[in-house]
């Protein structure tokens, strides 16, 4: 275990010389093609050729390092994840799965470890979208989807998208020929932390994932009839806060109901021209709903929609209701998550299965190949936030499991 | 009747001078001491003059009119209403109450009626309290009670209460010498649109308030955990809003299943740092209580506070309960109301009785002398907007009551 423990040690060591680097004085912002994330990838791609990676770093900005293995004409497993940050992020959001999968490649070299596959280090560049307000720039371009269209898109600051790429030492005309043949993409791994708190509560180092939650996210508006608080009798009110507030109760009632299988959140809510003394005529909040289960996203949207329409209805309230974003579930797969769940049979932890809530490069690299993640407890479940931390020993528990799982890949296949 | 809808056309005529004379191009707004509530109160002041009251404009800019009893050391009665308007007013607000007691005076002179008793009407200068966020400066004044403290204030561009009394031609060392001693003060009248839908909603053209209810208003703010809307499971979450909506909802049965005795509004609530895929952690809200019951709104606040406690203890949610504005409900006075109530059965009108939610000059009023309030049905209860509207044959009817009131007082005093 010592071994594992000094593995995780400079892990940390790199994580902590990574977050170093930011576009503000106080705190870890390195959003994509910025100063401080093109400073952060050079790190980062010196750390690759120092192990002895064929590196480089491709027209999208991901650093890429390749072990190869002796054999001919094999397929690559990718290991990856993401070095772009929130804006005040903490340090081991992305960082920790691409420094966790550098000493993975470390070690195997260190071995001598016989590949009867490449394995590719990816250090994902954009996942976070915080720039451009998209999301898994960089892992597109790895699986060959990256919409074109997005590359005239502009920043806060007017620059195009097509811009930064050139300023990084990128060409645009050259994106599709990042991109990693799906004949050729043999499956995908990252490491990340959980950024929610069922490890932490429960006391457990890691966890498989066995899918990403697809998402609905809608904006609704309640619209009643604005009054003077002290002279409009309670029974004569259409009051817009009132509706809003039972479809947040009747919501949680509905998700808590489903825990297993949903999260439902209403995370903003705005009242219209509000004021103490006036009953809100307009209120306008947001549904964010989640689950790894297609079926049951589509019917619990369609359930809740019908929710919402009879508390407006019930209370004389006008409702709209406007779809504006959804994502698929992404299911890991099964041969990699077995593989995965014999490495954390071995290294004797109690195996945990846990959806992901929150989005990864791992759903648009599920578009062309298996894909399979390992989450790490962090601290309370507290991510996007400088107070994020995670323990020296769930990193080396997260260590001696992927050496297994590689270990694992590594014998099926030979 | 015929007379009644005579009058009524003429004080909707002066309504709709009044309502000319704006701050803006657009709307009406005529707030207390600016040039375009000068040249109303001047206005006012001509119209009072030419029907032939010893008138004058006092130190807070009240215009008030005396019609003198022949009998010697008699005491006043007041006939009162505003004169000032929030921003983009209503014409209705105030303007109805002193234009429909000049009228009351008018007929008053044409009848020759013998006066047991001095009436003077008042177009107070300062109800809606916009400039300097105070209420009842014009009042105030009348009744003795203006705390003089309130001289330094200053308006939005630096103006001083002080500096703009001296601008309308008072003296603020003066303002004392307008007060009606209490042992002079016979009674008071107000006339005034509901602002309210009771009477629109029930098809009745006037009603007695019994009372102006007493106000509490409190800040409320639910402290929870804030959390990644994705990640954190539905049975771990301590979601402020959630126990926010709950407040409001158990709030409004609370009040509902009070109806009769008072009104509770949530009309402020704000998801701090709010965003659509986080779990709100802190939400600010408002609470505004209303009563004409004393020991009811005394009662309903501590229900509430500990409604609150429980449903914020029962989440794990830290709770801060902030009382920031309180005043007390006011009675109408019985004798007056009698007096009223009669009139109103001599005019044919289905007797309702309304307790006011919105304050009035009556307020500060009460403190020295009986009070007595006549609401008149507005459209559909709107108010404090430029769609507010009153009916030509309601004003009649409140004009037929109110001559049936004044005369009804004259005969007792005989």
């Amino acid at each position: 275990m010592t071994d594992y423990t000094n593995r995780a040690e400079q892990i940390f060591s790199r994580i902590n010389q990574l977050a170093t680097i930011s576009e503000y004085e106080v705190g870890i912002t390195r959003t994509f093609g910025t100063d401080a994330f093109l400073q952060g990838s050079t790190l980062v791609s010196q750390w690759m050729q120092k192990a002895g990676l064929e590196t480089r770093i491709d027209n999208i900005g991901n650093v890429r390092g390749i072990l190869k293995s002796d054999a001919k004409n094999t397929k690559t497993f990718v290991i990856a994840s993401h070095i772009d940050t929130v804006v005040n992020a903490g340090k081991f959001d992305g960082p920790l799965g691409v420094l966790m999968g550098l000493d993975l490649l470390e070690h195997l070299i260190a071995t001598e470890a016989k590949l009867p596959f490449n394995i590719e280090l990816i250090a994902f560049s954009d996942e976070e979208g915080v720039r451009y307000h998209t999301t898994y720039l960089g892992s597109k371009v790895v699986v060959g989807s990256f919409d074109e269209s997005l590359l005239n898109k502009v920043d806060k600051n007017n620059i195009s998208l097509n811009a930064a790429i050139e300023t990084m030492g990128g060409k645009s005309e050259l994106l599709s020929t990042d991109a990693l043949a799906a004949e050729d993409f043999l499956g995908y791994y990252e490491i990340h932390i959980e950024q929610g708190p069922v490890l932490y509560e429960s006391n457990i180092p890691v966890a498989i994932v066995t899918a990403i939650a697809g998402q609905k996210r809608v904006e609704i508006t309640f619209t009643g009839m604005a009054g003077h608080a002290g002279t409009v009798p309670m029974d004569m009110r259409n009051d817009a806060l009132a509706a809003a507030s039972q479809f947040v109760l009747e919501l949680e009632h509905f998700a808590v109901t489903n825990k297993q299988d949903l999260v439902a959140t209403v995370g903003k809510l705005d009242v219209v021209n509000s004021a103490s003394n006036v009953i809100p005529g307009k209120v306008i909040c947001s549904l964010d709903l989640r689950s790894a289960d297609e079926l049951k996203l589509g019917l619990a949207y369609h359930a809740i929609n019908q929710l919402c329409q009879y508390i407006a209805d019930k209370r004389g309230i006008e409702l709209s209701w406007n779809l504006i974003q959804e994502t698929k579930p992404v299911t890991c797969d099964t041969g990699l998550s077995q593989s995965l769940e014999k490495a954390i049979e071995a290294s004797d932890i109690k195996l945990v299965k846990l959806v992901s809530g929150a989005g990864h490069d791992a759903v648009p690299v599920s578009q062309v190949a298996p894909v399979s993640m390992l989450f790490v407890r962090c601290f309370k479940g507290i991510s996007h936030n400088p107070l994020e931390d995670a323990e020296l020993a769930d990193v080396a528990a997260a260590i001696e499991v992927s050496d297994n799982f590689i270990e694992e890949l590594i014998k099926e296949r030979i």
